[in-house]
């Protein structure tokens, strides 16, 4: 095992009727704005939760960040909070919007522009203190520091890193008007949140194995249950607990993390606007295949312990386990390959292009070169 | 699953070599009091590397802190505290100093008595802070706030819930000089804060029962390999790991919990001071056989996903699950029955007794009256 230090102060409340708990939660004396998506919370209850939560509290609204926030959005919403001398953010939605929350939060406070700060951590000084209802599991934003953003005019999308939310609430219920294709992704996402961490090197730590692959089998038993029903108060709790548990560093104690695929995965989204989740469906069987000399013990172990793979000589079991990963994000209704999205080898030379420019490696092993991803996005073809 | 709220502020720094990052941790000007046991951390090298970290800051020191730490000894902290306006306490050695430590912390800056905190949680106030070098992994109470004081006099055990630890250093290297009945000791108390977790009801929460599993499996996986070898860096690790994992909430979120076991337990130490791992080793089969029906569900998980228990019909499957348990520790060189330790039926008519005149009431359902609990310690004789 490596050395490490863990720390994760982000409060977690957790249950049915819990976004009742804003209106103590946050002291009466604050200036809050609260920040939101598309509008789905306006029809799904959540937003008139929120709104009863805090009536007795001051508070902006800001509307419109949307999936893979764009940095020309949030500059609006850090004008809006200097403006109004905002002190205390509530993120309401989806990991996007948080994720755009903790950029808000850390601009507001500060006179350079907020991409500036994304391209460089040093300028980073306070953020004002920041809370979610989060609505979406997926990111994991309810208890990391970590957000992902976007530029729209250079189409990049890179990760950005700052404080942790104070409280996040989670009701389940608040899942149940989420579209299939949303959960779909979210349970990709949160599937290859755990494979970045997991499916790396053997012997590093035999607990964190075990709990890594305790989320996976638990995405397993409940992912064709809720395709079934996405209202099962059980099931939702489940796939919501999961998604927060995967990214707040509880499974990455002492272990290496690999993280090719979601690199990959951002560039895609950056150039085709794939959706997260499915970026990741798309790339994680190729990074699997390319890398699966490096991995093969891993993958052994993964293929065992997750999909019952024991029959066969090693490169059998390993074909077998990329086989059964993609089986498995097809079963969501993902797909799989790039041309399914008419995506063709001029976007492979593209990414392989930006990341020499960036000088990019990847990889647990700090080896995954961008020929390497050039290799892995043609598996994907 | 249950609605829950989680927070756990503690830093985790863990690793070779982590206890010189006490020199940073703690500010330069506080006056701080260093805890310490009976004075194995002399001869291991752990005291030495304290005070060469601390070289720079200004600290008295508080000897004599004993397994199930004694208010009378605790009192003698305070005091010194008080006289030297202590305003940051940092425990050396295991889950005892820790314990006594939070109790300590508690005290000082407080005119009550420290047993009548024990006794009446209301008089708590605010707490020095404190943090821990932990050496015996075991308690959970480096990344708990949680703590059992025993007071000498009126033989009482009692459980004690006040702040955690800042901060806690764990370093695997630590634990290499323990006694092998103190390690056996510590994998018995760590395997069983699990059980009082996890063998309650079924279908809580698939995940919480997956994690809890996860260190079942490990302590089950290396328990027998540290036998043969206690100075091995990664076995080490992973029992270190898995004692902070078992007790410091990450697998209580949206269960219920039992704790009969415990409570017992706690109950032959205060009157006939058994170690804590021993007490529940000889008390868990007993409250596993008396409360089989009630637990059946989750006992039959258990005994299928941790022992590979699957032949049989439900009663013969539990049957075997008990024996499993009692076995591994007896594997540890444990013992497990009452008889073996010259305690018999009149211990048993004291404890019924004095549960009785207490008004406790134990377990998942809040049904294991002192009736039942006569009835697991009697077949434990």
């Amino acid at each position: 095992m490596k050395n490490f230090k863990f720390q994760n102060p982000t409060k977690l409340i957790f249950g049915r009727g819990t976004i009742a708990n804003l209106a103590t939660e946050i002291p009466i004396d604050k200036k809050i704005m609260l920040t939101f998506g598309g509008g789905s919370v306006r029809t799904n209850g959540v937003y008139d939760q929120v709104i009863e939560a805090l009536k007795k509290h001051h508070f902006v609204e800001f509307w419109g960040i949307e999936p893979n926030p764009k940095v020309e959005t949030l500059r609006k919403a850090v004008a809006l909070g200097k403006e109004h001398k905002i002190d205390f953010i509530v993120a309401v939605g989806g990991g996007s919007v948080l994720d755009g929350t903790k950029l808000i939060a850390s601009a507001i406070p500060c006179d350079d522009d907020a991409w500036d700060l994304v391209l460089n951590p040093n300028l980073l000084k306070s953020a004002i203190p920041f809370a979610s209802v989060m609505t979406l599991p997926a990111t994991g934003s309810e208890m990391n520091s970590g957000a992902v953003i976007s530029n729209l005019k250079t189409k990049e999308k890179f990760s950005f890193y700052s404080h942790f939310p104070q409280f996040s609430i989670l009701d389940p219920e608040t899942t149940y008007s989420l579209p299939v294709y949303q959960i779909a992704n979210g349970i990709a996402d949160t599937f290859v949140h755990v494979i970045e961490q997991y499916l790396t090197l053997t012997n590093e730590s035999i607990l964190m194995d075990r709990w890594a692959e305790g989320i996976l089998l638990t995405l397993k038993e409940i992912a064709p249950k809720i395709e079934q029903n996405h209202t099962n108060y059980d099931l939702m709790s489940n796939y919501m607990l999961s998604a927060t548990m995967a990214l707040n560093g509880f499974i990455a104690m002492g272990v290496s993390g690999d993280w090719t695929t979601h690199m990959i995965g951002h560039e895609l989204t950056a150039l085709h606007g794939v959706t997260h989740g499915e970026s990741l469906a798309i790339v994680l069987p190729g990074t699997m295949q390319v890398l699966r000399e490096q991995k093969k013990g891993k993958i052994l172990q993964y293929g065992e312990r997750i999909w019952g793979i024991t029959e066969g000589n090693d490169e059998v079991r390993i074909d077998k386990t990329i086989a059964q990963t993609e089986t498995f994000f097809r079963s969501l209704g993902l797909k799989t390959r790039l041309h399914e999205l008419n995506i063709g080898e001029e976007t492979v030379n593209e990414i392989e292009k930006r990341l020499k420019q960036r000088g990019s490696i990847f990889g647990e092993k700090q080896n995954v070169t961008p020929n390497i991803v050039r290799k892995i996005l043609e598996n994907r073809l």
